[in-house]
């Protein structure tokens, strides 16, 4: 298996992606990492056995969709024009969002009959514990009913692959649990779902139990998707704020810190993005993971091993054979 | 002035209905408070000088949006008509938002050139200890490039009524912060609003940065602001799960609660929505404020002190005005 990395997207520079590369592959040797960059911040890699694929140029992060087709030189181009033009199995990168996805809907193909790939991720499940899958998170604005038929499914194989859940709870999001509410492509994608047998579908789920219902599978317009995600990490980031706030209080409340400390650690490893690893395009015909934009190493690492996991799993050959039937 | 209750709304029961009126009643003395419900239980506010209208009927919280129009004697719907027929200031109701939405917008006139109202409330910015007024959060599901337009207007007044700002920081909800970014009607719309002399524009605004920003009116379709309406409530209730959980851990995190306790209690009270009051029905000829279905006595006096401030600061008229022009 080779997975190609663009390593210089990171906030956090080579520094962390190095770091992160490495960590993978002390956990998984017999995988083959193509590390793409700049030469000069990567000969130490190179030294140490790793392939180097050169690209003179860095993208910025705020890079816009289109523009990015002009930087051909790009390490962030290069990855993905790597991994398509030899067959590689997966590519990673953590860099800007809107650049990753013009670029790899158009250089990687997409999978037959696929109609719009979309960008999947892992929430953190509060009350199970496990994770809550969902997209799409913003590959599209607004999409289909036949589209969004299309995502339960890929979440489905998603969910499969890298949660290990056999029959994922599949839910439309919705403005209200019962049949007959939703958008209107929600509407008309809920009278097709409730037809397959393929397709654990459980009907609508309301964005306020995304994170502590019993959904495996959260399908979305990608417009919609995008607020969902943005909505939780803001208002999780907000209240964070409010905690360190309330600790910080006073002398006895910093002494409460203290003693509360190991369930406050567990709490912020819970809500860790770094712990989702990135989210995937799905529905071309690579595995394609966009990491966080600051990933340090572990996140780094962690985007790394999803890539692995679907890969591994046959992500794309699951889609390609459902594509099929 | 007279504002008309619907004292059979709330999950809570009369109870929290009665005392949340006298609350408001005590601090406002000159206001006619008019009781609408079953005279059984609204017995003793007759007794204390309350006008009473008898409603036999109370309608459920999962009531649809039209069965509730064949439901003529049930509290809300005679409230509402009661309101409308005796040109009151304004109508308070706790009981379903669909039902109180259609009842609405069928029994209070649209004030003159209005496209659609919106349901429009406040959200704690925990950045500035202030509020952040959104709107449209759930009357429509898609709206146009002008609707949207007419929400800048709205929310405008709105936030200048409510929450006492001059003039308020307008921007659109967006999937990102560039111009060019956002939903279709979202971007036409920015075109629109950057002629407008009457409105403080400001581009858009990211669902991330809603409660930290420096925003005070975000506006957005229905369907997207009621995802980042429920996303928001889910993941402030999720991480208060986790809260929890983190305290109860061991004796020791348990007396660290008992020391951090008073920072606690005020990040409780920042994001109570009891704090917020409720929802108003904005571009109607009557302040129609829904308060949140479980709402208490404090609950219920807010939204009665929400609806007595926009009918005192003149919203009604306003935005007559503001159409007018």
């Amino acid at each position: 298996m080779k997975i190609v990395l663009d390593m210089m997207g990171s906030d956090k520079g080579t520094q962390a992606t190095k770091e992160g590369a490495r960590l993978f592959h002390e956990r998984h040797p017999e995988i083959e990492l193509i590390v793409v960059g700049k030469k000069e911040e990567l000969s130490d890699m190179e030294a140490e056995g790793f392939r180097l694929v050169e690209a003179s140029d860095v993208l910025e992060m705020d890079m816009g969709a289109l523009e990015v087709l002009r930087r051909k030189e790009s390490s962030m181009v290069k990855a993905i024009e790597y991994c398509a033009e030899n067959g590689c199995d997966a590519v990673v990168s953590a860099g800007s969002t809107g650049a990753f996805l013009s670029c790899s809907a158009l250089r990687l193909k997409k999978i037959e009959g696929v109609k719009r790939p979309a960008l999947v991720t892992n929430f953190p499940n509060l009350k199970t514990g496990g994770q809550v899958t969902i997209l799409d998170i913003g590959a599209s604005i607004r999409n289909t009913a036949e589209e969004l038929v299309q995502f339960a499914l890929m979440g489905t194989l998603y969910s499969q692959a890298v949660n290990g859940i056999k029959s994922p709870k599949v839910r439309l999001l919705s403005n209200g649990a019962e049949e007959g509410k939703g958008s209107e492509e929600g509407k008309a994608a809920y009278q097709l779902l409730k037809g397959r047998a393929d397709i654990n579908f459980q009907g609508n789920e309301e964005p306020s139990k995304v994170l502590t219902g019993d959904s495996d599978v959260i399908v979305t317009s990608g417009y919609d998707g995008n607020v969902l995600l943005k909505s939780t990490e803001g208002a999780a980031k907000a209240m964070s704020g409010l905690i360190k706030k309330a600790f910080k209080r006073s002398l006895l409340s910093k002494i409460g810190y203290l003693l509360s400390k190991k369930g406050f650690d567990e709490m912020k490893a819970t809500l860790d993005p770094r712990s989702t690893g990135g989210a995937l395009l799905c529905g071309v015909r690579s595995v394609a993971v966009k990491g966080h934009g600051n990933s340090d190493a572990l996140g780094f690492s962690n985007a790394i091993e999803v890539a692995y996991r679907l890969a591994n799993k046959g992500i794309v050959e699951s889609l390609e054979k459902a594509m099929g039937d």
